[in-house]
């Protein structure tokens, strides 16, 4: 691999330039009109507009991110997370150009990205799923059936849906009948496609997910869990590594779990398989996996010391992984922050605007992944969070304590942030407890503790 | 330990502020009036004005830091490096006001700050010295008799002196006589003590130093080597861990020595013995002990995982180290390249002034300790070392990669620094051979490599 484009934007866009420098790679930034003047752009080797600045112009456009590439003869596209990192048809039209998509294939990411195929795979890997459906339900019949085998309450999913899309919880026989019918309707309109099918409804859960690596080569290992329960309407705000909540037993097991996942779809690159963690009865399962690197990819690097972003250029190159399973040892404990220019106060508002004065925290067992600077004019059109603060220590009250001390200590004026609700959130004594699941901020109030 | 004043300036009294702010140790900045808006004044709890800007009437006013130390509560005093980091009587003085100066007793202070002492002091204990003179030599005649049974060049040395004063090498028999003659008048005129004595001038030598915590409960451990070799006239420019040239016998037999030296003189807190290590002969001898913390403890941070100024507020606390030496263990490899507002193109002349943009690097396996901000303006006054840019990756290698990716993102604009001094040096092929001594930057004019 010598030159890689960056298909993506903030903070991940960096991350990416930098690993590709740390390993002499010759890098090629696009943009749209939006950031011009975005530090992604400023430090890549190469930089190109490639359209307006709505994503759909520019961050998605196949046709010119891929001239771009073949323009620039890049050897390689990293997608980052978002925008097309789990397109199939983006990663399809990257193998027809004999450009390295710097991920998974194209039928891997297909293959999880349809939710009832997914399920049904897994359960053939002998991965744990949450009791329900073989498959889409054919009729409501069918489905009263099954949900007086597991038990109410049961939740119906569009097998094409995602995202908090397309789901319906039924706590009895009506509600179910009723919200199968509406599920179908509903999915029919919005994805093309009306099959659902049933599963358990666990309310009560940890976000529990297990990072892999897979080199093509039918080498896969996993390098332990992060765990993202807070979580505020499905969207991760802080994650940690390792959990709070998991023992050796179900640690190793949900390992196990993980790269069985991956290597039944001849997973290749970096990847996520998210477990639902029913912590009240010590059980996990399947959840969905991401066929992408994910935004809390840090944390896991600094417990194990592994560079995901440059195992995925290594493997991408068709490297062997050069290490085993039993080589991979997690040591401390890392949490990450999502620094979101928002306001915590105001319902988490989005704040864009240009950031006066900026000074990130720094010194022992801090890390700071942003693409801010001082000057810099957030732009209204994409993503709120534009900096991830990392903090590492041998414990988690450690980590915790250098979080507090680095959140007090960062400065981004102009801006509403995150900031203050993560200070918040260290000091709350749930969640300092390590004892809570993903309706945490549903529970309290953090902003007014 | 509730309370801690911090009698120092610049990136070491921010990262003492972090320590203590980790660990929920209130603090109290000082400051000279050139430092009104220092970084260390903002971010302490409370900050007083002990002065005018030279630092004889600030920072090395003992009696005004010993008042706001008493009139603010606090329980200890840290001193950094520098200013009173090893002044025994400031040490005292903290010891008769019942407060703790954060470092080794005044009387290990000074059995260390006397060269003849301390080379004596070494010898009684195990700790191999270059052979010479067994203290103060009398007279010429005695000195003549000892080179000639050491052979030359021999190194003539005031005890009273330090930092490359009161030294004089001599190559013949005449140079010594009237080497010794010259030396002993200066030192006489220069710190009042006119004793010197003779060791054998060791000309190509690494520079390989031994960290080193005591509790002073009769426990002392070592933290690996720092390999400092990298030097203009005794400046080191460039530290890392480990070092590439120690053998696995040898870093632990300059392991063991170190913690005999730290023994010797009933140790207490973190100090660093510093040895020649003539890595032609592969042999060692004690060089000094410095009896504070040091500029590149970092280094050591990084591939330990133990944060020292920590521990030197547990020890001040009269905690016991918490880990034995064999739970020590050096992973993976760091790298510090001091940051000073120096021009390099201009035999490194120092360039104070205002920061217009400033920006720090990020990302993994970087850390930045500074206290440099966007429109901070740097004093005349002081030391030009404006922060310290530290790399850790598993290998050397990596390091060097990450360090190179590093000083690249790095912005300081509005003042001359040594950041493209250090991105030559990343890229000389013979400081990445790791082959090099402390002659190395006498030898290649790295600014035109």
């Amino acid at each position: 691999m010598k030159k890689v484009l960056i298909a993506n934007r903030g903070e991940i866009a960096v991350r990416i330039i930098r690993a590709c420098k740390e390993m002499d790679i010759e890098t090629v930034a696009v943009y749209s009109e939006a950031d011009r003047d975005a530090l992604h752009v400023q430090i890549a080797d190469e930089a190109y507009c490639i359209g307006p600045r709505l994503s759909k112009d520019s961050y998605l456009n196949f046709s010119n991110i891929i001239s771009v590439a073949k323009l620039t003869g890049c050897d390689g596209i990293h997608p980052g997370y978002g925008f097309l990192a789990e397109n199939a048809s983006f990663a399809e039209l990257c193998e027809e150009c004999a450009i390295e998509f710097i991920g998974p294939s194209s039928s891997a990411i297909s293959s999880m990205g349809t939710k009832d195929v997914a399920r049904e795979t897994m359960r053939k890997a002998g991965v744990p799923i949450v009791p329900g459906s073989v498959g889409i339900i054919p009729d409501e019949e069918e489905g009263l059936k099954i949900a007086r085998e597991i038990g109410f309450p049961v939740i119906i999913k569009a097998t094409a849906g995602g995202g908090g899309k397309g789901i319906r919880v039924a706590r009895d026989e009506e509600e179910l009948v009723k919200g199968i019918q509406i599920t179908q309707k509903e999915a029919a309109a919005a994805f093309g496609n009306p099959g659902v099918y049933l599963e358990k409804f666990i309310e009560e859960f940890r976000h529990v997910e297990i990072q892999v690596l897979a080199d093509g080569h039918g080498n896969a290992v996993h390098l332990g869990e992060r765990d993202c329960s807070i979580q505020r309407r499905m969207q991760k705000l802080v994650e940690e590594a390792p959990s709070p909540a998991l023992s050796e037993e179900l640690r190793a097991a949900m390992g196990d779990a993980a790269v069985k996942a991956a290597l039944a779809v001849n997973y290749k690159s970096a990847g996520t398989v998210e477990f639902i963690f029913d912590h009240i009865n010590q059980t996990f399962y399947f959840m969905e996996m991401n066929t992408r690197i994910q935004v809390e990819h840090p944390v896991t690097e600094m417990v194990t010391g592994i560079d995901l972003i440059q195992q995925q250029l290594k493997i991408a190159a068709g490297e062997k992984l050069a290490f085993k399973q039993k080589d991979i040892k997690i040591k401390g404990w890392a949490i990450e922050c999502r620094i979101n220019a928002e306001n915590p106060a105001k319902n988490f508002m989005p704040s864009p605007g240009k950031i006066d004065m900026y000074l990130a925290p720094g010194g022992n067992g801090v890390r700071v992944d942003s693409a801010m600077y001082p000057g810099y004019s957030i732009p209204p059109f994409y993503d709120s969070m534009v900096a991830k603060l990392i903090t590492y220590g041998d414990t988690r009250e450690e980590a915790i304590a250098k979080m507090k001390r680095a959140l007090g200590e960062f400065i981004i004026d102009g801006v509403e942030t995150t900031i203050l609700f993560h200070e918040k959130l260290m000091d709350h004594e749930v969640f300092k407890s390590g004892d809570f699941d993903t309706k945490f901020l549903e529970r309290y109030d953090v902003m007014n503790s």
